[in-house]
């Protein structure tokens, strides 16, 4: 049976949305595993437009749906009308759109807000025992928003990201570049990527390995039913 | 001893610059194979700014560069400063920014302006006889800025752009998507990827093999000095 996986995006570029090649080799992934991707966003002004040369604000406004649009080739929907029923599994790439546009923790660290349809398809994934994969930074987006379950995630080795995490009430895991770790009692798994990465190659192989999981965890999901 | 190659951007989003899966599916190609990469685009502004979830022009202006640093990570140059001395190869992923800011094909047709700084590239890497992958559409780019030379390549099976192709004074040569095509008297390599594609999987096998090839080449050229 096809299965259907949400791609969580933020914008399109690293410094104020998501981060493009985590985002791109998550789509080559699932495409590989003949996975049905549903590509989704929130339709709200992004908080930064950085300009990517300098990484200075430029002071300009744009959509967080209609830059996600631009990785997403136009086949992109409003993150509102995402329904869990769509889809069997939900993954967030990183890149610092996860946290100013999902969510604020960019600026405000474990007091970060997250976006009203973030934290709502986060928690009804949760609660239906669906697969959730984060990228990067995402897992910190994920902790906060499923902070009330103690979540189990890796950002790598990021001493300051680590201690956030732990705070907000998670518990964080150490990992290499090119690994995952998986909570597997509530179904998350997670990746540096560009945390610790500085080749795309290894953001590649350990997103292959996320998509692979999570997808495997999808397939227990279903057999349990 | 490491191979460097050059990848020509010219925005960030398939409907009005590079598109996205192919430039980072290059990326990635390349790290694979160990090469250094050095992207580049022109500084200039965009032909359009178009909105990636309705295909409609927005009236904004963007800059290609600064665009393209997006795909890159803020690790590119302005395509003036790019020496063929720095390079052993140069690749041109396609989008609609290749026929729109690397040219005006997409207006003009057979009689598309080419870029200054592009039209200066290519020459110098044909005649320093350095292989030139070019991606999607960015094939017409190479023909209209090479014609005197006859080059072979393939768009894929759309006969409109065959047949501008032909007009321009180049050959085309249909091809799978998944597949390339070699014009091994001008090391020029070239393949379909979204002229044809539905799937990024596909457009990830031709690229693959474009970048082999592509850095086959450069051994070959090497051999011979």
């Amino acid at each position: 049976m096809e299965k259907r996986v949400g791609v969580l995006l933020s914008g399109c570029g690293v410094f104020d949305g998501s981060e493009i090649h985590e985002a791109v080799l998550t789509l080559l992934a699932l495409d590989r595993h003949d996975a049905h991707i549903v590509c989704a966003a929130p339709d709200i002004p992004q908080m930064h437009v950085v300009n990517h040369m300098t990484t200075e604000e430029t002071g300009d406004a744009r959509n967080v749906l209609i830059e996600s649009a631009r990785i997403a080739r136009g086949r992109i929907i409003d993150l509102k009308d995402l329904a869990i029923d769509h889809i069997d599994a939900l993954i967030l790439p990183g890149g610092y759109g996860a946290v100013k546009n999902l969510s604020d923790f960019a600026v405000k660290g474990p007091q970060a807000g997250i976006q009203a349809d973030v934290i709502r398809i986060l928690q009804q994934m949760l609660a239906a025992g669906k697969p959730i994969g984060a990228i990067c930074i995402a897992p910190a987006v994920l902790v906060r928003a499923l902070a009330m379950h103690s979540p189990e995630v890796t950002i790598g080795e990021d001493s300051e990201t680590a201690a956030a995490i732990e705070t907000m009430g998670g518990r964080h895991v150490p990992c290499r570049v090119d690994q995952i770790h998986v909570d597997a009692r509530l179904k998350i798994v997670t990746t540096p990527s560009y945390m610790v990465a500085s080749r795309i190659k290894d953001v590649a192989a350990g997103i292959e390995k996320l998509v692979r999981e999570v997808l495997s965890l999808v397939d227990q999901t279903n057999e349990n039913l």
